[in-house]
């Protein structure tokens, strides 16, 4: 299967016996997409979307498949754009659902973002502290790479700006602007505010690099959309007519993590998702031996088929991975 | 002068005493563009920039100048992209200034929009009301033009957001979506934040007017800049992937509500300001008799004879106006 196949109709596989077992003996790496919509827009206006579950609701057989994979050996890899949680919290989050995992096997966009500091911008000695607008999941990250910080969570930020923050961040005074500020991150803030974004501004102007966790413009909760991490870094982006680097789907910077993590095999590695500019558009640009497209989101079947980010195969939903046995 | 000299070399008029009077002559009305840098920055790295003062710095001759047209029957009309000041304020800061003028010559991108929607906006009955991102001075002109709104700077919006939030957006609930909003306007708020957003969000989902105060993505404050009105709609039109009805300078949005408040014939008004891409832009586009640029601002000599947007004269300086006599 060619990387090229893109521009081929992608293979359907459901109820394939031979076309599944073939597949699946081609990688020994899966990432899965983990970012689908909450179950009560799910419920209402749209069928349930997702890949492994549709907000609460995990999709039958998502268990017993995941377990499959890993009893024939396959690294199992959850790739979210979700950054206000750490691995951690995610690990607790897909336990709740009823998905077994460790922290090792998450990526996230923070975790990503401390990655990809950490261990493949390279910084002067006296610039590597990161300027964070985003919540605990970014923070706890930093610290589990050894990345110093400030912002994020706190308080000290968490106030109005006042005369005297103009004339201080006009001044470059230290005490607002941190000279060992070398990097921006941007991931979604339920706290941001006007100061904060004044702040990053300055710090990028003086020359630190603009990442952004992600750039998803929405965030889906209760059933519809709220502001996601991209809305944090649209005032930067129109200030500065300058795009962030983004840490998540489908920003190449983001498998650039993952293999910095991983060390995997490209060509032996699949990605899984329900989203054809985003999920199946991350694991072809990539370059995976693989992407795997399923029904249970939002791609339709003409979209995989004949759109312009088409996957080497697609089943209607995951489970159907089961029937390779 | 016709209006396609914008093609021609403008005419250089410092200096020129038939040419300055036969200038003066074609026009009845003066709007000038009173969005300069501020004192600092000028003071520093660039020299003052303005059209009438620049920060707190009064050009010499401003006042005569201003006289001189007055004396000669000539409309005065100050025009400013600054929403968060109401038209009482920026009197005030004219005459902090040493500018005698009153608050019917003052035109803000505050009084645009309020004029724009009270007289050009056809709004169903049940739907008049608007959602406010904004300080003061909007709200002090919606009032001026019995325009109801809500949000703005009641503090009840001045608050994280809760996941009761999330739960009652969701459902449309009454308490914190108003069913009678039918009009969304955004300027600089020095309060934004998550909740205020994703209200704005919800209520152009619901079918509410976009509307901007105006688009500016920074604003000059202490010597440097910090975020503007666009970065308040930034969030917004990336969630929305939708533009707002900007009611500042360039747009024309602007010249329609100054010409519904002056009833002035557009062929004796004459457009006077430093920047050529929104000042001289906003003249030609809005089809004035003339464009007048001065060099005391923003554009270089260059802008203006070979630009893209070029005034139909120019001078050094705005009193230069003076030698007409």
């Amino acid at each position: 299967m060619a990387q090229e196949s893109s521009q081929v109709a992608p293979r359907y596989l459901t109820g394939d016996k031979a076309g599944l077992r073939e597949f699946l003996d081609k990688f020994d790496v899966f990432l899965f997409d983990c970012d689908g919509l909450s179950p009560v827009l799910a419920l209402s206006a749209f069928p349930p979307r997702g890949v492994l579950w549709s907000g609460d609701l995990l999709f039958p057989g998502t268990v017993e498949t995941l377990e499959l994979l890993r009893n024939n050996g396959k690294q199992v890899v959850f790739v979210t754009n979700n950054s206000t949680k750490s691995r951690a919290d995610y690990r607790k989050k897909l336990e709740g659902l009823g998905i077994p995992s460790t922290v090792e096997e998450i990526f996230s966009s923070s975790y990503s973002s401390s990655i990809y500091i950490s261990r493949i911008l390279q910084l002067p000695e006296n610039k590597r502290k990161v300027y964070v607008i985003g919540e605990t999941g970014i923070e706890q990250e930093l610290r589990s790479e050894n990345v110093p910080f400030i912002g994020g969570t706190d308080p000290a930020y968490r106030r109005d700006v006042t005369p005297e923050d103009y004339k201080k961040i006009a001044a470059g005074d230290e005490s607002l602007l941190d000279p060992e500020v070398g990097v921006v991150l941007v991931g979604l803030d339920f706290h941001m505010n006007y100061l904060k974004i004044a702040l990053a501004y300055h710090y990028i102007k003086r020359g630190a690099v603009f990442l952004a966790t992600n750039i998803d413009s929405t965030l889906p909760n209760s059933g519809t959309l709220f502001p996601g991490a991209g809305s944090m870094s649209a005032p930067l982006i129109m200030m500065l007519n300058k795009e962030p680097v983004a840490l998540g789907k489908p920003s190449q910077a983001m498998m650039d993590s993952i293999e910095g993590k991983f060390k995997f095999d490209r060509s032996r590695a699949c990605m899984v998702g329900d989203r054809a500019n985003t999920d199946i558009r991350f694991g072809l640009e990539g370059k995976l031996g693989g992407t795997l497209g399923v029904l249970t989101g939002v791609a339709s079947k003409e979209e995989f088929v004949s759109g312009d980010y088409r996957p080497h195969a697609y089943l209607d939903k995951l489970s159907d991975l089961l029937d390779s046995e």
